[in-house]
C-alpha cells in the first residue's frame, strides 16, 4: 500500500516514519511540511539519515498527493485535517487522522472544547481505538485516531463501565505524560532547564481529552459518563501513565473486576493485562504499541484504581495509526508492530 | 542551641546538616551513623567537605549525646526513634523525630500500618506540622515531624475540611515524588537506568502516609475522613506535587473556597498561595521550605482540585524540622530558612 | 540458527533478546542466569511479557546447552567466558563473547589490565569489530565482540591511523557514556538521586578499554599507539559519545582527512559519516546499530577532533554481536538490525 | 551597598537575585529587562514570589539607575555591556559585567572571536577571576567577570602553567556543561525532548571561551599558551565538569604537581582541592560557589589530567560576581556565599 504522511515533522509524524520504515507492506509515497517544504526529512530528523531521505513537499496540492496514495496519515494541529478530509471526499484515498477533528460523534462537543468551527460535520468517520471499534475501522473512509491520554484512560476504564461495575459519576483520571506529547515547537514552558528536575499539572478541568474520554465511555456503558481528567508533565521524553479512580457499586467483588478485564482484553495482543495488584511502568512499553494494565481494589474506600502505561507516540499516536491501518487493510493487526519495547 | 543529628547519613539527615550549617543559632554537637561510625561525614557526603567534617559516632551511648545536646533530630527508619525517646524520657533534651514513630495519636493505627509494635505509647508527643499545630509544638518534649507526602496533602486539604466545604468521603490524593524520598539505600528499583525516562505508581491503597493524612484531616474537621492516597515516582531527585480531589458540598462557591485558603494561610510565611487557577511546580520551591498551593474548581463535576508543591527534603523533612525547632525555641520561625529556592 | 544467551539478565543480555526477537533467522534456544535460574525472563525484565517468556536455566551444564545451539552469546563479567570457551572447544557450537576475555591478541595485556589469569590462551579467536575485521569473523570459532567505548573510539580513529595522518603518540579519547554501560547491579554510585543532575569522570588512566583501543589502532597502523582514554558518566540511560583528539602530521590537509574517512567507511552501512564540521548526537543513533561520525580540523592547533556516537547497548554490545553473527552465518549483515533509531 | 541588576531575566540574572537576597550587605535597588519592563520579576521567575517582587524597569535611563546604585551587575549578551560602561564612565558607580565585553586585555582578540566591534577599548577594566586577580579587583571601576567554562578551565591549569610543569602547547580542555549555560531563550536545540537522554558536543575549535582561557594562562605562565577547547552539553540543568589534559615536562614528578596545586590554592576558600586521584562531581558543588579539583598522573603517557567541577551559574557566573563584589567592597570574600551545596 502506498502511504503518505501529511505533517511529517511533528513527533508523531516522525514516529510514523519509523514504523512505516519497518512495515513490510507500507511504501512511503509523499511526506509534507509547510515550514520545511523542499528540505529532506533527514535534515529535520537527523536520526533518519540514510534510512528515510525523502524530500518534504507542501500539502498545497493535496489532491495530487492523495491520488498517488492508498492511505494518508495526517499529523496536523486541530482544525486542519477536516479541510483535507473535505477536499478528498470524492477520491478513493482513505484517511487516518492523528488529530482530533474526526474523533467526535457530536461536532458540537468538538466545537465547544476546541473553540474551532467544524467544517466537515457529515464526514463518514469512525473513532480509531482499535480494541473497541475494530469492526467499524475495517471499512472506514476516515479514521479519527484516538488521542494519547484518551487511549490510556479509555482502555483503563472500558471493562469497568461496560460491565457496569462502577458509579460512572465517580470517575477521576489523573494522568502523567512525557514531554514529547507537547509537540516539537520550542517554547519557554518546554525549555530544557525549565522542565528538568521539575513536575507540574496543567489543563485542570479544561483539557480537551476530557470529552473524548467521556464520549467513549458513555458509548460503551450506555450511561452518561462525567469525569475529572488532570494531565501532568513528567520530565521524560516518552510515556504516559494514567491513574484512574472509580467507586465500585455496592456488591462488586475483586473477582468481578478481574473478570471484566479478562473478558474484554483476554484476546487482545496489544493490551497486556498485568493483573490485580500490578504496577505497570512506562518503561515496560517504551517504543512499543502495548498498553499495560494493572488494577487495585481498596477495600476501605470501595474504590478501584486502574493503572495503565503506554508510549504516547506509539499506542498513543503513530502505533495506533498503523494498527488501524492494518485493520483497514485486512492485514495482521500486529504487522510492522511486532517488536519488543526498548529497555532500559 | 546545641543540636545533634541521629542517623545523619540518610538524605534527610544530610539536608539537616545543610540547614544547621546556615542556622545562626544552632550549633552542631553530635552526628551519628551505625554503618559509618568513625568516618567523617564529608567522606559519606563529599559536598560537605570543608563545611562539615565532623566525625560520625555510634548512637549506642545516646544518653551521653543527649546530655550534651539541647535538641536531637532523629532520622532513622520507623521503629527506632521510639526506643531513643523512651531512653531519654527523663533527660531535659527535646526530640524532633523525622520518622513516623511519634506522628500518631492512636498508636494502634501506627501498629496496623507500620507492622511494628509501639514501645512508647504514653510519650508526650505532638504532631509536627507547624502551620496546624504551632501552639502545641512550642512546649513539646517530643515532636513527630510530619511526613513528606502528608505535609503536601494535609496543607492542600486542611482549609477545605476545616471550613466543611467538601464531602470528606470523596477525597482522593494522587501524589508524585522525586526519588530522594525513597532514601539512599541502593536497590534495583532505584537503580539509575531503571528509573530514568520512566514513571510508575506504587503503594496503591497501602501507603503508610494514608492514615497520617486521615488523622490530621479528621482532627481539623471533626469529621471522619477516609481517603485514597496514591504515590508515584517521578524521575527527578527532589520535589513532591500532590493533586487532591474532593467533591464540593452543594452550594459551595468558588469564592468560599478562595476564602478558606486565605483564612487559614493568609499570614503564613511558608505557605505561598498562588491562587485559584494557578499551577505550582516543584521547581518553584526546590531547596526551600515553601509549600506553594493553587486550586481549581470544576463546575461540571462540582469538584475542587488542589495542587501543592513542596521540596520533599525541606518542607517535607529537614526544613519542617528546623521550622519546628525554631518554634520550640521561641525563635523567628524562618530563622535559617529564609533563602530563595534554587532555580533552575 | 539456534542461539542461546549465557548471562541473559544483564542489560546487554536483555538487549540481545530484543534483537533476537526481531531477527528472521535466529531462534532462541536457551537463556541462562545463575541468580535467576528457574524464573521466567519476563519476571526479571517485565517489558518482555508475552514476547519472551522463556525460563532462565543455570549454565552449569553448558555442554548440553551448547549441543542444542548453533551459536552462543556470552554476557558475563570478565573471566567467565574463557572457562566456557575452554569447555566447548571440541563442540561445533560457535561463540560470540560480549565480554573482554577474547578481545586480546596478547593475553599478557589482558592479565595486566584485568588482574585475572587467562585460562584459554591458545583459543582460536578473532576480534569482533565487524568494520575492521570482517574476513576473520566469517569463519571464527570464537568472536571477542568489541567493547562499547572501544567501538566508538576505534571507529573514530581507524581512518586516521590507517592513513598515517596523525601522530600516534598524540591521541586522547575523552568519552562519555550513559549509565546502562555500568550494568544492572544496584550500588550507591548508580543510585538514581546520586547520578541525576550530576556528571563525573572515572577510571582516569586506568580504564580497561585503553589497551583494547591501543591494540586495534596499533594493528591498523603498524605503529605503536599509546593513548589517554578518559570515561565519564552521563545522567542518561543509553549512548556513548567519544571525542577524540590527535595532532595532524605536518602537511596533512582537511581534504586528506575527509578522504580517509570516506575510503574506510564509504561502503559501510552501519557507519554513517556526517562529514567534516558535523556534530553527531547520541540520540541520532539510540536503539540502533549505527555509529555516526563527524570530524573537525583546528587550524590553530593543527589537531583533528573526531566525534562519534553509538548506542552502547547496540553497536557497543548486542547489535554488534548480531552483526558479527550475521557475518559468521553468511547472512546479510543488517539482517535483524535494519530499523531506525528511536527518536526522541 | 545598593546594587542593581541590568538584564535580570536571564538565568545568571536570576541567580544573582538569589544571592543578593541572602547577602547581608547588599540591597537590591533596580532590576531591568527590556522584554519584561513593567512586570514583576516574580511573574517571570515564580520561585521568587514573596521574596523578590520588584518591578522590572527598562535600562533606557541607565544613568538614573546608576546614580542610585553603588554597583551594577550586568547580565546581557555580548556587545551590550560596553555601551553601558561607556555611558557610566564618569559616574562613581562600579560595574561587574557577567558577559565577555570586559574580559579581554586585547580588544582585537575580542573582536575576532565575538564578531562585534568593541566600542570601549580604553575602559579601566580588570579580569574578574578572584583567585588569580584579587588585588586588581579591589579597586577596579569595571570588572569583567570570568566566564563559566573558563573559570573551571583556568583554575584547573593555572597551578601547572604557573609552575612551568607542562608543555603549554599540549593543553586540551574537554568540558561539559548543563543546559542552563545556554540561556533561557527557547529554541529547538534546547527543547526538552531533544536534549533529554541525549549528549553532544558543539563549538569545536570555535568556542569563544578558548581565547579567554589562553589569555589567562598566558598571563600566568609568561608563555604563549595555545589550546583546544571542546564544550559538550549534558542533559542536566546546572554544573560544569572540565577535563584538562597536558603533557608533563620531562622530569616533573607527581609530587611537584601536588605541590603546585597546594601552593596556589592552599589558602583559597572556594577552591576545594580533593587531591591526586580524586573525582570531583558536579553535584558536589551544586548551588554553591566552590570549584572542586582533582588530578591524575598517567605514567604511561606522561600526561597530567585535571578534573574540576563548578556550578556554572554560581562560581561560573553569579557567585563569582558576588565574590568579586565582596572583594571590591572590602568585605569578607565569602559573605553571602557561605552555604553548603544542595545535595542530592
Amino acid at each position: 500500500m502506498k502511504v503518505s504522511v501529511i505533517g511529517a515533522t511533528g513527533y508523531a509524524g516522525a514516529e510514523l516514519l519509523r514504523l512505516i520504515y519497518g512495515h513490510p507492506k507500507a511504501e512511503l509515497a509523499h511526506i509534507t511540511s509547510e515550514s520545511h517544504a523542499g528540505d529532506k526529512i533527514s535534515s529535520v530528523y537527523p536520526h533518519l539519515l540514510g534510512l528515510c531521505d525523502n524530500e518534504l513537499e507542501s500539502m498545497e496540492d493535496i489532491e495530487r498527493i492523495a491520488s498517488d496514495s492508498d492511505f494518508i496519515f495526517i499529523g496536523l494541529p486541530a482544525g486542519h485535517a477536516m479541510e483535507i478530509g473535505r477536499r478528498l471526499e470524492d477520491q478513493p484515498v482513505r484517511i487516518i487522522d492523528l488529530g482530533a477533528d474526526y474523533r467526535f460523534d457530536d461536532t458540537d462537543v468538538y466545537e465547544k472544547w476546541y473553540k474551532v468551527r467544524h467544517t466537515h460535520k457529515d464526514a463518514k468517520r469512525v473513532y480509531g481505538l482499535a480494541e473497541l471499534n475494530r469492526e467499524a475501522i475495517k471499512t472506514a473512509k476516515i479514521i479519527g485516531n484516538a488521542g494519547c491520554y484518551t487511549t490510556a484512560s479509555i482502555l483503563s476504564l472500558a471493562p469497568l463501565v461496560k460491565a457496569h461495575l462502577v458509579d460512572v459519576k465517580s470517575i477521576i483520571v489523573d494522568a502523567k505524560s512525557g514531554v514529547s506529547g507537547a509537540g516539537r515547537s520550542a517554547k519557554l514552558a518546554n525549555h530544557f532547564p525549565e522542565l528538568y528536575d521539575n513536575f507540574k499539572a496543567y489543563g485542570v478541568a479544561t483539557h480537551r481529552h476530557t470529552p473524548e474520554i467521556e464520549q467513549a465511555l458513555t458509548n460503551i456503558s450506555g450511561e452518561d459518563v462525567l469525569i475529572n481528567f488532570t494531565p501532568h508533565l513528567v520530565p521524560m521524553s516518552r510515556g504516559i501513565l494514567a491513574t484512574a479512580y472509580a467507586t465500585l457499586k455496592d456488591s462488586v467483588t475483586a473477582e468481578a473486576v478481574d473478570e471484566a478485564f479478562e473478558r474484554l482484553y483476554g484476546d487482545e495482543y496489544f493490551v497486556r493485562l498485568r493483573g490485580r495488584g500490578a504496577y505497570p511502568e512506562t518503561k515496560y512499553v517504551r517504543g512499543s504499541n502495548f498498553c499495560d494494565i494493572g488494577w487495585h481494589i481498596d477495600e476501605r474506600t470501595h474504590r478501584v484504581i486502574v493503572l495503565s502505561a503506554i508510549d504516547n507516540l506509539v499506542k498513543g499516536a503513530a502505533g495506533q495509526a498503523i494498527q488501524n491501518f492494518n485493520i483497514a487493510c485486512g492485514f495482521d493487526e500486529k504487522m510492522g508492530l511486532d517488536f519488543t519495547p526498548v529497555y532500559p
